[in-house]
């Protein structure tokens, strides 16, 4: 039994904590998490070619114990050659004076605006308030999970937890991001936590495993970011070893709702997005294909325009399955738009079925909708979510610099 | 010298018409091209897997000689099953037993709604009225070139031509298509028209080199139609052949600046666009990384959304840059925004310039910008061509199929 809540609360042995600094005009804006004892982590990163320096640095250190991670937003450090790498390397320097331990346990992260330098000294000082503001507390929880956003208009929280032989295990998350967001590992900044005792090899895989069906499988607008990054630290403070105990998978089960959470509460906060869109694929002749197609659907500008237009344009839908480069054949597809107020089929084996637009709309009209496409062709399945393509989009990323 | 002209001007032996049969409602909706002589052909197709009929009956009979090309607008006949393969055959069909020749010489072209039967017998009698009124008057050529249109707001023709001892080649092309427009082939109907002599074999190859840095290198949305179609016939009238007598290349340079320039009005009419956006990508490690650079930057949604607000966001053009998957060094770029206004650099060997801003809001608000990114890696080169992302985009595709 696995119980989710939409909320956030640190596991065993966790501090958090998001203050102000300056880096932003008035917003909170730098965040830590920590743990006095040492933790195993997993992490995974954008694919991007141009990589910001905190993920340089994150790379560098990624299979190292760790003791927490210093955060900060209003500025990427990204694009800031030889000075940015210092200065990501200097964040983590100085949270390992303060707080104990090297710069090697420490992971750093940067969001917001690229090319221009840290103001190192804001940032220092910053990271001695973040040092000593360091609580257990659930508000401290929750300035840590304000401080990392940048355009997002909501917080990103999500909780799971356990028992095994009678000790809870609790593996919380919280992350930011809603523009610049697509499949490949092109999410954001998301951080999990858990008290289980996970040794570093599992967490690395099963987070590997887990982003390749929640995080990935997401898109607002197409883009991959440079700063890109998920996080799992595990501090064993549960005293239940997921590697020697969890014969039931329950701890993948719990990091797989924690991710999967995460990312359809960023695809909702998309920039300017004003509907909710899964794509569901069943029957694709392997999970492969099943992937290949719910992720070109749910990234199709014109999909997510006619969705804007609570318009059943399966047209649209069939014409992005038909360039995703996945193995289908278009004679076997049947399509159903559904929601809350029911659902309505438009292609029977690939050919259009007379449909009642009156009530396709009424259920195109609802917050989140979902198109469901039926192969026959095999048991693979996948699940994408994205949003629809609105004005509001266009006009915050057409004024985002200024 | 090859002189290139704005207009239409149909090669010797070629006739043209352009007629209204119902398909619209008040528009004219179908097209016919024809020439006694027998032609040569070469054709480029969408890579869609979804393929409407006129496409897969087109591939069927593309190596074979043809004298002309039936097109409808108003309806793809795409995603119509059986009954749809036999009436794209049956309008070939048609044409031939009124103009001569067999169904095999006569292409088919439709474009418009997806999913819904052609109505035949409006198709048909508009084939009848097609084959009378055929003409090689500036007008049905005109009229021809109308035809295809659908949301298009401009006609799209050029004509190129040149002399081989001292005969007159006229290279002619119209085209169609404003949005669901992204490299593969991927665009819209565009027919070349030519009094050369040329082998299908010569043609064909160069058709698909051509369309390769032309039609592939345009981006509106990122979609890929199911019926996108380039065809050239080459009739032989001007007397001049090709194989034998062009040791200059001189038609393949009139081919490439004909379908360029329909590329590049293509994009300029892109469904809601405010601005024209070239991207030069010069000093590519070799040309496949090139292109692979340029059609990333001109496909971004975000560095679209940055030109619709004249933002000189070069973060998001050097983030495009390296997701594509193109092998290159952040290290390594230097990137400009330019037009008529001027110049600005904003990065130097992948390190930020200070810029004036004012200047740069100048040069981005002209109608047509460039974006120039220098390598240094090697000789490699590409332009790609795309538009802005505006709130027309969003306000048209929301509301197509209604």
């Amino acid at each position: 039994m696995i119980e989710v809540i939409d909320d956030i609360k640190l596991p065993r042995g966790f501090k958090a904590v998001g203050i102000h600094s300056g880096l932003k005009k008035v917003r909170k804006d730098m965040a830590m998490v920590y743990s006095d004892a040492i933790c195993t982590s997993g992490s995974a990163y954008t694919t991007n070619r141009v990589k910001a320096a905190p993920v340089q640095y994150d790379m560098s250190i990624k299979d190292k114990a760790k003791h927490g991670v210093v955060i900060n937003s209003g500025n990427a450090n990204a694009c800031t050659g030889m000075e940015g790498m210092a200065n990501a390397e200097k964040m983590a320097a100085y949270a390992a004076s303060l707080l104990g331990g090297d710069a090697s346990d420490y992971f750093v992260c940067s969001t917001g605006v690229i090319g221009v330098q840290l103001p190192m000294e804001k940032v220092l000082c910053g990271i001695k308030c973040l040092s000593e503001a360091l609580s257990d507390s659930y508000q401290a929880s929750l300035d840590a999970a304000d401080a990392i956003l940048t355009t997002d208009t909501v917080r990103k929280t999500v909780t799971a937890s356990f028992e095994i032989g009678g000790r809870t295990v609790t593996v919380t998350g919280f992350a930011k991001g809603s523009g610049m967001i697509h499949p490949n590992m092109a999410t954001t900044l998301s951080f999990v936590l858990t008290d289980a005792a996970v040794s570093h090899s599992t967490l690395q895989s099963l987070l590997g495993a887990t982003v390749e069906d929640t995080f990935n499988m997401i898109s607002i607008d197409g883009d991959t970011s440079t700063n890109d990054t998920c996080i799992v630290l595990a501090n064993g403070e549960s005293g239940v070893n997921i590697d020697s105990d969890d014969k039931d998978g329950l701890f993948r089960a719990a990091l797989s709702e924690v991710l999967g959470e995460l990312a359809r509460k960023l695809t909702k906060d998309g920039e300017g997005a004003g509907r909710f869109i899964e794509v569901s694929v069943e029957g694709a002749k392997d999970k492969k294909n099943a992937k290949i197609l719910a992720r070109s659907v749910v990234s199709s500008n014109l999909v997510k325009a006619a969705f804007f237009g609570s318009d059943a344009n399966w047209g649209r839908v069939l014409c992005a399955m038909g360039y995703s480069g996945a193995e289908f054949n278009p004679d076997d597809v049947d399509l159903y738009f559904r929601s809350a107020k029911g659902t309505i089929a438009t292609l029977n084996k690939g050919v259009p079925i007379v449909f009642d637009e009156a009530k396709a709309k009424e259920i195109l009209l609802e917050k989140e909708v979902e198109v469901l496409v039926r192969l026959g062709e095999g048991d693979g399945k996948a699940k994408a979510w994205g949003c629809d393509l609105t004005y509001e989009y266009v006009r915050i990323n057409g004024d985002y610099r200024s």
